[in-house]
């Protein structure tokens, strides 16, 4: 068992983390961290639980430290739901104290040095952990990918062997996206907000550098263009997107691709069965509401494939899209013995 | 006064009509039809009134006649708010007896000689009216598009004077576009539903239609393609939609052309002051919640208009989609004299 | 293992039902009823699934039977989801062909040989078996009640051992009550409806009967007073309450009533570790979306004990005020040796 | 024309106040106050329009000042949207400063000498301005209740010729209640929250100061007890609530009471045509969505009048429930020349 830490414990996703790590197989999570004022008090006190699955009973006893390397002993790895503004330098701090770090935060998703992993997309890309040994840290940085970026790249996934070189991408995002406190009900209840701050440009950017290819210790982008328009949608949980994708291949070949889909990573705890899922019969798949808790929380769900090429993606936004896929970059570091 | 009926005049769109057409300038609603059953009583004892708008007490004492010409005395125009497996019949019907058409079904936007038309884009489309003349008709039909298609025609008006050739547009649209039993709570509520039956045929097909030239008696399609995605969404009223067109013009060119679009018709009352709302500095609007009420449901705004080329429009589906539309297509044919 | 049928089994509360029995550890779902087109067909080719848990393949595959005793074999107790108007006759039929038959359906609720049981409240109430067995039927019918009224009386459990004549509720009631198509999104969207066909009588009525007191082979009524008043909100599952109670006891008294409770039945299969879950501290709870699926839906939760007395009492309104219940009853007729 | 001032104009009351004010006739709307920061930058360029009706563009143009009296010139009458824990002090500034203050902010409605009124229930407290007077202020204020405080006592109105001495009230409260950012989406969708702070003490104590009697200088308390159980549901504006009331007579009574009543003030311009429209026939009514603009949102809904007695009030809660409510008075202020 590895010991592990969640940096911003308390917040939306900081609660999904420790959901998911909780009765983890291979780590223990046994240290928490939150802002200095909650320092030294039972998690349980401090941590208003705002998930309808059980608080952790267990879990809301660990009394809450500071989030710094030192306030932390034999802690090999730690998750972090910090927000980017903070994460910047925490995260770093952390990575040179000999600790390893698998972020949600984007703060480091674009460095050249840092893997940005989806497990079943770019497992390979974890070489890049070399080049931040080689810039002397002892321990290193993982990131997962923004939330939209994650569902859109899974999907793709079964794609990848056809070639295209322009993406469109149309995206219904759910209010947890933003945070318990980002979205106001007076603004989203019975309305769109055709508008997600930079949400657009991460999709455009982060995609290129997951799908690129890993040669010596360089990301090269993936050779086509992603064009985005995000918008949030009055939806708790799970990000729907409408994608185009120029592949010239008939639709009946793209239907085979993705029933014949195979991940080129199996057996991590956190994988599912089914990384995507297909709906190749049903006129009206995916839907957030029936959808998103398939495999966990952790099965992109793909349907309506059809001339266009068109289909529509769907994912778990704060599972899939921000703690199960940190936990699941954990799970392919240890798997790779990088720990 | 020319003296108008509504067909159909009980349902959500039914209701509409009543409320556009109780105090308008030019019409006046003498007359409304419904299924055989309710005919002979008071109108306002068969409807159940759900818009928030107050019920026209003065409509809900005229009783209400069967769906046929034969019923009606007096009556120069109808407009017809019937689904369209009726429609077909009945609007053929009202024309061959004499009687203008303007009709909100979809059964007879196709049809060659029948004007598929939206008086900011394609007014000289009725001249299609001529057609049936020739074809023996006394009356005619008008049609108008689906609430999807119009809302986009109406937003691309200010850019047709640039090439293009591909249209992509993901649309996230009104629960009210389904009627009002037509989406149960249990379907809708904290989801998307990425389907919605024979949406993104009419939106391709339709534009091509309206944005099209008329020559002789012959309306040539549009030479571009319009690719669809078609998403219900939780929102009461007003349809979103994503719009991609490859024009290569600058931004900047189009952002003018937006601010000084002018219509090529004016002064119909149902005309809103602007047929196209231009939100040139706000990030995050149009949103339907705050937006779709703007020039009393007739305008269609438009924002975010960014490299891509995308922006972003919505309109009201049940006022500029619907009711008012055909409303607004009757106030042309007056003007234009074919009534 | 009992082999045991659900009768409706495509609707909403038979879907709850299926769900409920596909891994139960004492029945055995070998038979499922649906419509007489339906049959012969494998379930999963007929049934819609709504629910957001996977759908059980292996009952999938079973062949759906008409709904008459006559098309089973080796079934001894059938789970009712049938609408009142058919579960009247057909439930009858069924006991009289010597099955037992637990039924969500209110038909024969109120009949003074039924029982109308919840377990935690009237378990005894099982002895009204006899009656029907004098009566001279095989099997037999145990009912359980409407879904507010098994939510408020779980509720009052803890406080039977106080003196009250008069209770007052409010609900506010999830759109999942009145099955998937029941209500329009048009209707409950951003509104409430201050009205539920037969509710208010269901809880005034049923609550007398549950509460009441089994002399020799008759239940009395309990001896005091319900005053409901029924609104429809928009939660998809989840009824919440406000309930007066007037109890002289101070408020102090009460809250030890609820941490000391004990139902007075325990180890049922279906049963939660909490029948009733106590909100002392939080100032806030019960709230539907979070604590609906406290116990796997069966846990009914109780905050807000104040002056008045008045409380909040909340329950998952398709599993503990549905399918759920109905299979904790037939687990108490196995456990209680009436099959 | 009387020229007024609103205080704490960009929040969600105060922007309600400048869409009343803004075509009034009798008050000339001519300064807005809001945060030091914003002094002197037009309100249009500061305030972010939330509502749906549109921006009063002369309004717009107005130059921001300080929430001060030494600030505004020629200034007889001011609304205040104020926060509570700013009004407290800011409205009696303005009050000594000579000037009239009507203030929809809680900090002074308890307070002896000022009057909190309704103008349909209790003008005659106006009286109380001379207490204000003899205490020397050259200025007075005056207050309107709690938002769901006045839909109750409007809805009451009707009925006090009856006597009763027990009120139970629970209410489904909008969230516009808790401005634009209270309440966020996470918090209340697919929920009901069952609190609001001291919002069950505001109606408590509020009603019986409404409803009690002027005599001399003092109002002494109305003779009953209400009991409140407040709740949050998923309703963008509009208060629905159920109100027990222990009064004797028949129901054919008190609906024969409601249909008479004839409110004791008449002809101030925002006083809708019917105060209280009251709902016989329709089982199902009042609902949010569709009667909260009744009579401009000033109208309270009552129906479902039944044995108990039992009925449902609902109305809407910025315009009747705050903003429209203080220009009512400071309509009625004018009327009885107290200004």
């Amino acid at each position: 068992m590895i010991n592990v830490a969640v940096l911003g414990a308390t917040g939306n996703v900081g609660q999904r983390f420790v959901e998911q790590l909780a009765d983890h197989p291979w780590f223990n999570l046994t240290t928490l961290a939150a802002s200095e004022r909650s320092a030294g008090k039972p998690y349980g006190s401090i941590v208003k639980w705002r998930l309808d699955t059980p608080f952790p009973e267990k879990i809301g006893k660990i009394k809450v430290v500071p989030t710094s390397p030192r306030a932390m002993k034999n802690v090999d790895l730690v998750f972090s739901a910090l927000p980017a503004e903070i994460a910047t330098g925490v995260e770093r701090e952390f990575a040179e104290a000999g600790i390893a770090v698998c972020s949600n935060a984007s703060s480091h998703r674009m460095d050249p040095m840092v893997p940005l992993v989806v497990p079943e997309v770019n497992p390979e890309h974890l070489g890049l952990i070399d080049m931040q040994k080689d810039a002397g840290r002892d321990g290193f940085i993982v990131t997962n990918p923004n939330c939209s970026t994650i569902v859109m790249v899974t999907a793709l996934a079964p794609l990848r062997q056809f070639r295209f070189t322009d993406i469109r991408v149309a995206t219904m995002q759910a209010i947890s996206g933003a945070g318990f406190e980002g979205v106001p009900a007076m603004a989203i209840y019975d309305n769109v907000i055709p508008y997600i701050g930079k949400e657009e440009e991460k999709m455009e950017t982060e995609t290129l550098k997951i799908m690129g290819t890993l040669k010596g210790k360089k990301v090269l982008n993936a050779p086509f263009k992603v064009s985005a328009s995000c918008h949030r949608v009055p939806v708790i949980d799970g990000h729907t997107m409408a994608i185009w994708v120029d592949i010239k291949e008939p639709v009946e070949t793209l239907k085979k691709a993705f029933r014949d889909y195979k991940p080129p990573i199996r057996g991590l705890p956190t994988q599912p069965a089914e990384s995507v899922h297909f709906f190749e019969e049903e006129p009206d798949r995916p839907q957030p509401r029936l959808d998103r808790m398939r495999g966990k929380g952790m099965t992109v769900s793909v349907g309506r494939l059809r001339e266009g090429i068109r289909f529509i993606a769907m994912g778990h936004n704060t599972i899939r899209g921000a703690a199960g896929a940190s936990v699941l970059n954990a799970e392919l570091i240890v798997k790779k013995k990088y720990l």
